[in-house]
């Protein structure tokens, strides 16, 4: 077992903090990106979109506190927050379904970027196969064991169409793979132990309408 | 103005739970197509994977607080939030950028179950003119100003490579759009009043890597 206590399986930092701990390493990113070395928890919150009080205590889970009249070093929080959301570890990883939204996904910038590395494209039509995306050849699905066990792989993608969904998850499960994420639109039952998580694209877009339709209404409180 | 209180500009929601409201929705509809009529707190927390308390606590900004012994009416809170976050409204949204991602996005049932109706589909480039996707023509970007005019749009998508997006965004703010979502790799300036959310397709990924590197640390104690 490694010796970093951030790795500490006994260690529970909160779901919603974990969930912000991206946002951060983003936000830190186009920090360092800018040359900036150290910045105050309030530029920090304010490049993240939360508020200093809740970054601070999110922070606090890992340990980093800042300096007092300094605030974070930049490089150094970064380095800490990827490694404790695992990011500085190589994560291969395979996409099932290369339609519309798997090539979209095959050619996302933001994967590789992040340590996950696209390692095998799977369609169950034969005349997608062999077709090459982002320098990747696609092809069949029944290869995902092979694959799974060869490139010790742990994290899936599904992009097919909700009818198959569950099918490639169970699939995935058996192969070994243990954390799915889901851009179906369905739900999957999975084993326990094995982690799914969905992207819902509307989520955002509802989000805009509700800031919308108050604009709206304050509109028409003025006029 | 509108006599509905939920719509008062002057009451504030904290942005982490108009967040959630979404997601609530999503629970509840589920709920509502299993048949459930009635639901506790612990229900409908555990099926938007939020603790109960917060989701109690969210719930109270929309005075929706369940009855005693019952709790929530299932329909009726699914209705009271999706007239909160405005989806009881139909949205007309133009994506720009018609590649692999605006073909996904076109195609997304997702979109149009929560209100939102795509009325345009524009790309720059002429091969893709003409094209229909999902039943909507590809236009010229040019055409943008007279859409969104016609159509009275509010709400814009970038779905192109992120050295376009500025300049999308910008011809959408001076067409008089006033929410963006934007998926381009890119963060925008837009003047006050226009709100933008990025989508980040690797959040949901580290996300994922996080609890995967913890489950093969704890195999390591394990073993």
């Amino acid at each position: 077992m490694s010796a970093r206590t951030s790795s500490d399986p006994a260690r529970d930092i909160p779901e919603a903090t974990v969930a912000r701990l991206p946002v951060y390493l983003r936000a830190l990113t186009t920090l360092v990106d800018a040359g900036t070395s150290t910045c105050s928890s309030e530029e920090l919150a304010q490049a993240a979109g939360v508020n200093s009080a809740k970054l601070r205590k999110d922070l606090s889970y890992l340990g980093s506190y800042g300096t007092r009249g300094v605030g974070y070093d930049v490089e150094y929080l970064r380095y800490q927050i990827a490694r404790e959301i695992g990011v500085t570890q190589d994560w291969p990883v395979v996409i099932v379904g290369i339609g519309n939204l798997g090539h979209a996904l095959a050619n996302y910038s933001g994967f590789r970027s992040r340590g996950f590395r696209v390692v095998a494209l799977l369609d169950a039509d034969p005349r997608r196969h062999q077709e090459a995306v982002a320098g990747v050849v696609v092809r069949p699905f029944a290869d995902l064991e092979r694959i799974v066990e060869e490139q010790d792989v742990a994290i899936g993608v599904i992009a097919t169409p909700a009818v198959a969904s569950q099918d490639v998850a169970d699939r995935m499960v058996a192969a070994g793979i243990t954390s799915i994420l889901n851009f179906a639109p369905s739900v999957l039952a999975v084993p326990d132990g094995v982690d799914v998580r969905k992207v819902d694209l509307s989520i955002e877009l509802q989000i805009l309408a509700y800031h919308e339709q108050r604009k709206s209404s304050a509109a028409e409180v003025i006029a």
